[in-house]
């Protein structure tokens, strides 16, 4: 066992490290991979890292006026699973997060809100996207739309009793970890 | 406007996708990109969505005698920005979570402990990775090894009072989705 040093010691926060070179690989739709060289900052060693251009996010807590919780059941080809989400996708080119929270929760939905609010954004992962996901609130949602699906989207809506919410999550019937990071700012998520 | 449909209706849930075809592209370190050709099962229609296979990744919720919340601070390739974090990583090859978990806070942090909890799994993006992160509860943590980092690492340590993690939060300072989801576990993180 080696000895053991103080935290927060004398070392500096970490610092940024050099960017050598940069370079595109082939576009993968949902983002844009590039590879850095960087040097390290302590050790002066260089390495390759990879950064995946993604646009930024958006998700949805939607509570109707009877306090459900708007959630859609979609095939998710990364888990080959169907899941259970709240609404959510990603920016347009040029649209505000605003906007796109408006547009997928009635298009993926058809649910429609006048009371907005914004439950502020994280880094989906920093390690290797550039992006954030933004988290909005609406409240007193109501069903005023059909749905709007691209063709290449097939989503079942199901509002889900706010009380019923931690059940579904402790169940694992609920797991993305942007909706999870999402209900978080809007209910408390410890298990019960 | 056009009309509103009944949510929960007749129709059943999303069914799966019938996969037409599925091929490999170049190694990317962190994963694995695969190309799945799929047939819509509504529609019938043909579509090409990428896959990155990605193995398990870990994070854990560490708390010390005295009640604070065990935290690094490392430069992040994705954001080029230098994050507050809870420790976690990669699973190795053939390794269970639990020792993942072990491995990761001993390396990083150099703490260890002897009171682990399982805190459940989070699927990372089920739109594109296929992977989990389990999030583990680590309690009485005592520093008790010098950090193990790989020439690719450059962590600081920082032990965060547990009444201070909102703070940090709210401020922006730790937003990294997975480690909201994993403290959603332990702590009420709604806004005060």
């Amino acid at each position: 066992m080696s000895t053991p040093h103080t935290p927060s010691s004398s070392s500096p926060r970490p610092r940024a490290w050099e960017k050598l070179d940069t370079r595109h690989s082939a576009h993968m739709i949902l983002f844009r991979p590039r590879w850095d060289r960087l040097r390290h900052p302590r050790s002066g060693e260089e390495f390759e890292r990879l950064v995946l251009e993604t646009p930024d996010w958006v998700n949805v807590v939607a509570l109707t006026t009877d306090k459900k919780l708007v959630c859609v059941h979609q095939y998710r080809f990364g888990t080959s699973s169907v899941t259970l989400e709240i609404p959510g996708g990603v920016l347009d080119k040029g649209e505000h997060h605003a906007e796109a929270a408006k547009r997928e929760l009635q298009e993926e939905t058809g649910y429609t809100s006048a009371r907005w609010t914004y439950l502020g954004a994280v880094e989906p992962n920093p390690a290797f996207h550039d992006n954030l996901c933004h988290h909005w609130l609406a409240e007193d949602c109501k069903l005023t739309h059909a749905q709007g699906l691209d063709p290449g989207e097939d989503i079942e809506i199901e509002a889900v009793d706010l009380a019923d919410v931690h059940l579904r999550i402790a169940r694992g019937e609920m797991r993305h970890s942007l909706v999870i990071s999402a209900l978080s700012r809007v209910l408390d998520l410890r298990p019960r």
